[in-house]
Parts: C-alpha cells; structure tokens; sequence
C-alpha cells in the first residue's frame, strides 16, 4: 500500500517554533486534516487541500485521513503543540488499532514539535528543570476521582505538575477544586505559573502562589506549571521573575 | 546593562529538529558555551568562540558564559533536547541566583527544543499520549530512595514514566532496580520502549516488555519510556510496532 500518513507538531503557534522536519511534511502533503484554527496557521499550498473539523472531532477527523491516506494520497493530520501530548497522534493510533487491518500496513510518521509546557517553561526559567509529570484536567475521558488521585500522587512525591486542558465552559469547577487539593501537600507559597499564546501576540504569561492561584485568569488555552516545594522564584527589577526547579535534591522529604 | 544571554535547545541530534527561532539564536551569539558534542553540532560561524566544558560542568559553564554576558557580550550555552529539561536552563538560573546581584539585571531568554521523550515517542506511535511524567534516574544529584518514591508514586497513579539518564559507568544498578521496583505496580507485559540518538544516522528504538527490560541494552544517551497498565501495543507486518496509551480511562483502578 503506498498511502502515507503524517501527524504533524505545529509548535506553540508561531512559525519560529515549526521545525524543518514538520515544514518538510506539511509542504509534501496531498491533504490536511486539523482543527480550524491549527489549521489556519498554516500557509495554503497551491494543490493542496484542507479540511476542518472541530476540537472534540478527534476520532472521525483521524478516521477521514486514514481513509484517504489508504486511497494512496500523503494525508496530514496537524496538531498544535506536539502531537503525541494530549493530542491527535493518540486519536490516530486509536483509530488504527480498531479500524480496517489495512491500515496497518500504511506508512504512518509522527513529527515532534514544542509541547505548551516546554514553550511556558523556558518563558519563565527552569520550573521543570528536575522531575514533573504532566496531567491533563479534562474529566471527559476519565473520571474525576481519577484526576485527583493522580494530582495527590504526583504533588505528595514532590513533582512539578504541568497541567494541560485546565479550564472550559463545560468545565468551571475542576480547575479551582485541583488547586484545592494540591493545597493538602504543597504550601501556600509554592509558584505557580500560568502561560497562555506563547510566541503569539496576545501571549501571557504570570506567576502567582498556590493559595492565590485559583483567583487567576484561564481557559482552555492556558497551560498551568505547579512548582514543588524545592521551585525557586528569583525577583528581578522591572521583568518577570525567574522560576526554577533545581537540579539537586538534598532531602527525601523534599 | 547590555549583556544577554540565551539558552538555547538544538533538540535531539539533527537539524531537521532545530526551531528557526533556536538558529536565529545561535547566529546572533557572540560566543557558544556548552558540552563538546553538542557544539560539534552546530556550524562555526566567523568571529563565534567556542568554549566545550565537561559533561559534568554545568554550574562552571553557565557561570563562564553568565560572566561573559555581564561583559556585554550576547553569550550562548548550547544544550541538547530541551534546555529546560534535565538541562542547561536550571544551571543558569541556580546561578543567577547565587551570583552576583547584577546578574540579575541581564537579558535572558531560553529557547525551547524537542525534548527526548518526544522524540523517541513520536517514533513508536503515542506512548505518552494520556497523563506521563518525566524522571531522571540519576542518583548523583538527589537520594536513591527519592527516586524509588517518585518511581512508586508514579506508577501506583497510572502515569506513564519516561526515564532520563537511566544508566551510566558510575550508575550500572540503578535501572535494574527501577525496572524490578515498577514490577510492584505494573504487569510483566508492560510495554517498555528504548530509543537512542533519535533523527541521527545511528538512531536505534525498540520495544519489549517490562519482565524483560532490564535485559535490554540502554547507555547514558538511552531514553525509556515504561508504559501504564492502559497502554497499547499494536502489532504490524514488517515494522515496529504502534505503541500508544489512550486518551481515555474508564476506570479509576487503571
């Protein structure tokens, strides 16, 4: 079977996050498969052809570009950030694993990119500069006991804590109620910090405390870095402090 | 004061990897600060110095190039993957905080890069797909039984693991032990993956299970990355597998 398909890493949202390889990929597709706005980021190509769908779409949008790749044409699938974080690349093995056995057999190559909590952190220092996990907020496909067992484990065992996915319209509370669990396990003082658009020009990014965080700005957009108890915050005259997480620990209680 | 410095990410070995932004970064430096094959990396360019340190020099390297920048000079240190990462970003944040006051007045800015564990999970389909975390396995700059904690804490929650610096010549039983230690958590067919030098021509990925891995060969430039109970293996004709974990967990225990 010569179809091919490719899952593409756009990066945090500007062209000076696309790396070569992904460029390479998205100019050597016959069709690209996307969220719209991911979509929109990236320059049309005579030839080429486009097809939207919307955020929740994950399953049927990886679904229509196996088709197509199995009909012999270089399909993309593009995904903000990188594709194998809490995105499209999961949704396409998925697909893959339960679809036709055909598939199998089709050349699929996943391109890497700048994940949000990479892009976040080097904005702000080093606050994943020793261990920390990433976790996803959304309760839509796992439940919520789930969400906060794994917030205690990872916050107890001194991880800083990327989360993904905090907040949306159809989730208000969870974001407010983690930070309140964190709370068990982690001091009022531990930074937080919240970074939104990076690289974009409505980028944002602050630094509060854990006791204050649940006063702070966030949606969907926003991706949220929880320091342990070793995070360092050094003030620095007229800019943003530096948060960083140090690469030694002295101490198993730490 | 007029002195710069940048941190900047080459990500994991090949140019196809490296962000525009991380090479307008090096073209702009007056002077490149990092390990030696990382600087073997990157082109010499006209009236650039370069000055390789020691693997294990960090804090001397980030000092010389923080001294440098506090001369006026556009300064860079170079690092693999992602500098914020088990990397370069902390070292110099460590030391602008206990550095001279006027350190703190220079303009820094990190470069994000693709980190390992993307890299090597974009190669073998979506391991990290749902909630993960990053570890070092390394035991020179934090307890044993830390690491044995995280490990378990992890694992108990149902995070996928990815292990950074999982063995070298003064390390030789720490990953044994990890690997025996996550037996507690996880089944004997766990899916485990090793990736090596991923995007170089000596690039090396395999997969195997966790009752096994310990025999698996693995080296200081060897990422793993050790499943959750959810992951999948999908086999396929001629190639290596499809390794992902879902982006869906219907059951708290999972």
């Amino acid at each position: 079977m010569s179809g091919h398909l490719a899952v593409i890493g756009l990066g945090p949202g500007d062209a000076r996050y696309l790396t070569p390889e992904a460029d390479a990929a998205l100019a050597a597709a016959d069709a690209l498969y996307g969220y719209g706005p991911y979509l929109d980021r990236v320059p049309a190509r005579p030839g080429q052809s486009r097809h939207a769908s919307d955020n929740r779409e994950e399953r049927p949008r990886a679904a229509a570009a196996l088709h197509h790749a199995a009909q012999g044409a270089r399909a993309a699938v593009v995904s903000g950030g990188d594709p194998g974080v809490f995105a499209m690349a999961a949704a396409v093995c998925e697909e893959i694993e339960w679809g036709p056995e055909s598939w199998r057999a089709l050349d699929v190559s996943i391109v890497p990119g700048i994940t949000a909590m990479l892009a976040v952190a080097a904005r702000i220092g080093a606050p994943l500069g020793h261990d920390f996990c990433a976790l996803s907020l959304s309760d839509n496909l796992k439940p919520w006991e789930l969400i906060e067992r794994r917030l205690d484990a990872a916050a107890g065992a001194g991880f800083v804590i990327a989360l993904y996915n905090p907040v949306s319209r159809a989730r208000p509370w969870q974001l407010g109620t983690a930070f309140e669990r964190l709370r068990r396990h982690l001091p009022a003082s531990t930074p937080v910090i919240f970074g939104r658009a990076v690289g974009r020009a409505d980028e944002r990014v602050a630094v509060g405390t854990l006791d204050v965080a649940a006063t702070m700005p966030a949606d969907m957009a926003t991706l949220i870095i929880v320091g342990s108890r070793e995070t360092r915050v050094i003030a620095r005259a007229g800019r943003l402090p530096l948060v960083y997480t140090p690469r030694a620990v002295a101490e198993v209680n730490a």
